[in-house]
């Protein structure tokens, strides 16, 4: 699978590096604003060995267009910033190239450019793209689906620099349907990122609790991604569309089980 | 609900606390081996103070077509013993009574018996009946199915004088095929009881962690399982049936979602 | 050791089944202001088989006076409420009773009566008893100590009904000097109470963690200070007197040490 | 202050980030066996950017006296191997030249010679040089100190591959008294590292915890250590003997009160 990579700041580098080791993709180029790597290789710049032949370049020395002529890929993965979908969206749309952006947030304007593109190419937006915060969100929802009352508690850790509530929990937040006040913020020295939903009863409680080691973290989540995401099939997904299937397996097992045991839901 | 007890140790105690104070139930009787407390009120005894007359008899005053005439049921909660079953069960299975046992482990030949009484009523047999325990069983194995080759540890921690492993440990090994070396068992002072399911991917980690404050979450289990377990449909379920149709409101909300954005996948 | 408890509310009770338990104290009566359960036998209504004889009073019924006259003890321990030393103070000091007040908030008025008292018999006063919560706060106070700088976070859990920030988690900010703003306060389900100290370095946390099992916690601290308090040297103690002793037997190791190694600090 | 470096594996290039940020130290050089990086300017091959003109240089190109003729430093940090001290070490102790070694093993007879080398120069060794661990040590000889019978167990994290038990969590075993059965050995991922001892009480538990978020943790130990050894006082020093003069705050505080108090202790 030929990948080509919008952005190349501190995360976009672990993702790089994630790409390059994968059997499955070839990193063919890196694409970013800034000249100061140009035409460097990216595989000698981050220090993978590989014969992968992707350079780095800058969006000022060619189009979109110029840019999938020379170097077509398949999908490409943006980690650049907002306004990078408009330097790509629609040349990739045109050519049916998948689109993975794991931009933190949209404004509305490009929430709705998004999916326009998604009618005519596959487009995945996941503003935390690791497996391990997607899971945790939707075991939460059906933890709360099996217990409405039950108390919801989240506390986020990160290194104290951190201004501002982390996002990852706002979105558990709205997922859970409890207010902010319900996220504890805690912020001292270097740790990378911690996030725990809490559940209390009255004599038990469950956490289900994600910590981040390094940015990697969000490549591996992108190979998922490219793995699960369909090939061709327009639309827009969401990392919680290529999970759900997961959840299935009990349902074909059930299948089985059913057929002796008269079952007496019928939605299942 | 009009319910009887089988079993009066701390657990059983802790149990008829919970159905006390539960606006659902109505506790009618407590059965045990022992004539310690023989005719004292439940009520009285565990210093509840309901409307409820139930009193605590002992088998050997009276057969089980005895008690189930004079006093009848709609629900057998056991918490006794392996041979308690033999007391009650032909009896209740007549009667199309339900039968709820939580006794942990019963030998082939019982699970035998309560094959065949579920054949006339509906029998649930769970040996760990806490919802959290429950929940993270079915959350780690959908985690696993995510992702196969997840390295998993299981920590349970206990009060320093319980001897063996956790048999709630080993179900959860069992239930995730990794082998009985997996789980790392800590003894030390009166820690009631913790199991932690830890997913370690190379460069995030997840924690499904649950920690018991009393036995009266067995009691909450209890009323869950009342709650969700068919009233006329007889068969063996276990609490994976009961909690499995809260997995599906995904699916349900996918079925809307899946006209909108042509679904690629087949089988939800 | 021949012990009087005023109070008899949960915490009390808790106690008292503690202090039942030990061989080295013998628990002579509990006073309390309720007359419910006057007259009844501790131990009895406890259900700790014991051959004490000490019963419950009520405060109308007899002047500390008269209680001591009639049944001396060595030691007083206080989980009544703030005005409970009205009634024993005095006559406690004049017959050089030890003083052993858990009560976890006194006006300074009341303070001020604690140090009078302490001029002629030894008085303990600790808001939370527990040996865990003590130890933390002395051991976070060294690391502090050792990297004034550091980042530091307080997390409290309790369940869900508890109004306010735990007293323990302000006086633990207090005594790291960091504002109640490092206090994050969890409230869900059932939790007994959890006290987490964070310190965030850089490249690594420590963090110091105490979690209350049940009540009688507080049993056993008191036992602690029963063990560790003069007997015969009037002085308002706190815990954190008593547990400092025990940070010693490094110096002691030093002394030897260094005789070998020329040491290079001078107040050691 | 002029340092120098031995070793230059990921554990000694995170040692050098954190001593060229310093402006504490000045590093004149690092000196590694391989010539791989002979005579590259450390700041530029770490990307940090200093005016700091330390070069790396291999073994076999000078002996340590035409070294530290050259380019003077004042201690010596080694991350290098065990052999590494047989390079240095008599050379170092004939100029004064202070040695800090994190060599996580030496043989006896290594540390024979450490200890002849001790006699003329100041010399600390740390097999795990992290402000943190050694914190927790002593604070948990501490807390064993105040409650002997309390039951212990240390639980240890660590990435999926490595393959023996920790040597951290047996220093840690070593210094309470427990034996290696206590240590609980958990694999998974790429977890950095995480070590917990765990005190269990009867009615509550405490937990002292470690996390390594990177190797630069060992840096800020060597910083620490660089500030807190003497200058000119030759012997073998350890951690603990670094971190305990900061334990006696508590001391000096005391001495104030016991003026007041009448203290009935004599060692303090």
């Amino acid at each position: 699978m030929r990948i080509g990579l919008m952005g190349f700041g501190k995360t976009g580098r672990a993702v790089g590096t994630v790409l390059l080791g994968s059997e499955k993709t070839k990193l063919q180029w890196v694409m970013r604003k800034s000249t100061a790597l140009e035409h460097r290789s990216v595989s000698e710049f981050l220090g993978v060995p590989t014969d992968e032949p992707g350079l780095i370049y800058s969006t000022g020395e060619m189009t979109a267009a110029e840019l999938l002529d020379a170097h077509p890929v398949d999908t490409i993965v943006d980690f650049s910033s907002e306004d990078g979908i408009a330097y790509y969206g629609e040349e990739a749309a045109r050519r049916g190239v998948r689109i993975v952006t794991a931009i933190s947030k949209y404004s509305d304007e490009t929430l709705a450019r998004l999916r326009t593109l998604a009618e005519s190419t596959v487009v995945l937006h996941s503003p935390n793209i690791t497996l391990g915060v997607n899971f945790l969100i939707i075991a939460a929802k059906i933890l709360k689906n099996i217990k409405p009352d039950v108390d919801i508690e989240i506390v986020e850790e990160h290194f104290k620099g951190k201004p501002e509530v982390s996002g990852t929990a706002k979105v558990i937040a709205g997922a859970l349907d409890v207010g902010d006040e319900a996220i504890k913020t805690v912020r001292a020295g270097g740790i990378i990122g911690v996030h725990e939903i809490l559940f209390g009863f009255p004599f038990q409680t469950v956490r289900l609790k994600h910590e981040s080691i390094s940015r990697e973290a969000f490549g591996n989540g992108i190979l998922f991604a490219l793995d699960n995401l369909p090939v061709d099939r327009p639309g827009l997904y969401s990392m919680d569309d290529l999970m759900l299937p997961y959840f299935k397996l009990n349902a074909t097992e059930r299948d089985f089980e059913e057929e002796h045991r008269k079952p007496w839901w019928k939605l299942w």
